[in-house]
């Protein structure tokens, strides 16, 4: 049976996302309903975009994924959905797709016009839930839509590179749960800029020259553990969903700190990425190795 | 198979919940268990009877519905199953189902009595999921209980209204996920009172002459997207409940502000609806149309 | 059909515990997965030690359970998989296992080796999802790991007792969400030491000479409910999970306050038992019953 998930703003109080589990229940007594996030902060489309994109993945092909942020229907906030990489999204078309769509083109996107049958302040509820069990039930998006070619896009999302390729602007686009905060450069756009240079990443004012490939990675296992001190420590990882992350090594935000807290970083700050040309060096010296691990933070 | 839902005030973190889970399934595993709430503030009758009324209704007949809020029998809190609207609702006898109770008449309601041959201190668990399963698999409420004919009211959970029918003295019984207050007055117990005339919604030293039917209603999209300033703007609805809500356009309580920090407005305040006589007009005098969008707020 | 329950310190908020069930459903379609909670503080051991031993009884035997708490393999945090209580646990050897262990000898434990096969920032998602699927299916622990037969122990979660027997020294473990504060000194421990004689716990500059059995005990009945002023009190109980917990009769940390906001308590304070030798006296002489009552808090 089909899977059905939820990423919505509604918090994990309200009776929002119970009534619209029941909804689809009403519909579908059989289908799945997977919680993906309830707890998106109210109206923020970058946050949600960075959550279903790495969510929907992780699901089988042919999951229905609901997407309750800002979906009131008005002149400009028309309700769509989408068939992208063999999965289903039914949103508002108010960006949150254009991440998922600039990395994956959609098979197809229909603007939903089933409205005028249904009159509704709780869109999720009334049409979501009803175009979501339609796809359920093996409906296409023709019959439920009118097909466009174009979504809304988010601003600000994209990082920024300068003209002669030495340098990355990008913003941080989500702070997880661990205080990490997380920009919007992805490790194949890095490296694509990157060409094997050496690199600095700064963040307000403090400057990394490594990106480890697990956050324990920064831990030096080689001495006794009652004699270390790396709880806390300030890293770059790429993470899980391939995004540049500062980190702090087991942090807790309400307790040690986090980066967000000890770095003094919020949503929408700017994390900068300056490329360092290669010396040229006289033909026979060669840079020790050591070097690149003498310069690490 | 039936569906067990769950709204308590256990909170995301403790294990209480999930225990719950655990033992339904081990009494029935083919039963759908759906969470409703469990971020009801500690012992908040009022906030769980608001969510449960709201929420149940989009569930299929026959669900059952778990109501874990101040739950610990004692001689003044007996615990309580109650038939209504083809639904069945399970919970202590503390008025949360007194505001459901009062639109719609229970079929049936029993007080419990299969106390004896448990000992608890966990009644949700031990008791709770005894009687939903009990019901999921086909019971009936006499096995489990006694007939009683009343159920404990709530108190401070209906508006008032003076004696000639002038003014709704009503209160906020909810803040939902967006920080909008709700009150106690419904839709349809306005519209009784109001017979068609204007009005006055006060909350503190804020006023409103209008009540929106949804959230953008409040926006100009004639005028230029990049020339509006609606995020933050005051606006009154019915919501999706049909509860009578002040609210923010696009509000977040952490960042913009919201109904409730902006207007200052906590749980148990008060809201009041002047209603406002027809002016007798001499004969052939007219009021302009615009005159009700002039005074709007 | 195999129940996996999950228990994290992911929040409620990202991507992965959404993406984690995805994962499992792919595997298999027809499994249960139940939430036990997201919200254990980043990285804090004993609270999910806590919340898994107190919520896997519940479950059906076979039921397995992923921990995913400081989940990253590194030198020092290999991942395991026990069978106990003909329960299965997924986890780091960090110590999570240790206070179930310490009740229940565990049937098997195996040191997960599958990871030569895996490359992963997630863990959770990667290794333990996998993990979770073989078991579902019947697969034996034998095939992804290598039998151990210790674990790693958490530092201070067991109560210390003093030579001659009359002290307990605990330590608060846990905080709930009515803020009510949890030792780590469990029922039959409690009254094994204290072999029937009276006591004097203390925390703080508060004491307490009695354990109730269930918080309402707390109120007298007797008195008409308009005259009572019960809520606020202090009390203390063995909870449902049979552990010492200093608690406040219908408390909320936000409103009226919570045994940990008003008694000024946290995880790791100290909470005393001294047991009170009974006195020596004279033939024929007897303690009225009444005295203990006269004695209470």
């Amino acid at each position: 049976m089909a899977i059905i998930t939820l990423t919505t703003d509604f918090g994990e109080k309200d009776y929002f996302a119970g009534a619209t589990k029941g909804a689809i229940y009403s519909e579908l007594p059989d289908v799945k309903i997977v919680d993906i996030s309830h707890s998106v902060s109210p109206f923020n489309i970058p946050e949600a975009a960075y959550i279903i994109q790495n969510a929907y993945k992780s699901f089988p092909k042919g999951s229905i994924h609901i997407i309750g942020i800002d979906s009131e229907i008005n002149p400009e906030n028309k309700h769509i959905a989408i068939k992208l990489d063999e999965h289903y999204f039914i949103c508002a078309n108010n960006g949150i797709m254009s991440m998922i769509c600039s990395e994956i083109a959609p098979e197809k996107i229909v603007e939903i016009n089933i409205h005028d049958k249904i009159q509704t302040s709780f869109p999720v509820l009334d049409v979501f839930v009803k175009v979501a069990c339609h796809i359920a039930r093996g409906g296409t998006l023709e019959v439920i839509g009118k097909s466009i070619s174009e979504i809304k896009p988010i601003k600000n999302i994209v990082p920024y590179v300068n003209d002669d390729k030495t340098q990355i602007i990008g913003s941080i686009i989500y702070i997880d749960n661990y205080g990490n905060v997380v920009t919007n450069i992805k490790r194949g756009f890095f490296e694509t800029v990157q060409k094997g240079r050496k690199f600095e990443i700064s963040a307000r004012n403090y400057t990394f020259k490594k990106i480890y490939n697990k956050y324990s990675d920064i831990v030096n296992f080689e001495i006794p553990e009652n004699k270390r001190n790396d709880e806390g420590r300030k890293l770059v990882v790429f993470n899980s969903g391939d995004f540049l992350e500062i980190a702090v090594y087991k942090s807790n935000s309400a307790t040690v700190g986090s980066a967000s807290t000890l770095l003094g970083l919020g949503l929408m700050d700017t994390v900068s990425v300056n490329f360092i040309p290669e010396p040229v060096l006289p033909k026979g010296i060669e840079i020790p190795e050591n070097i690149t691990k003498a310069a690490d933070y």
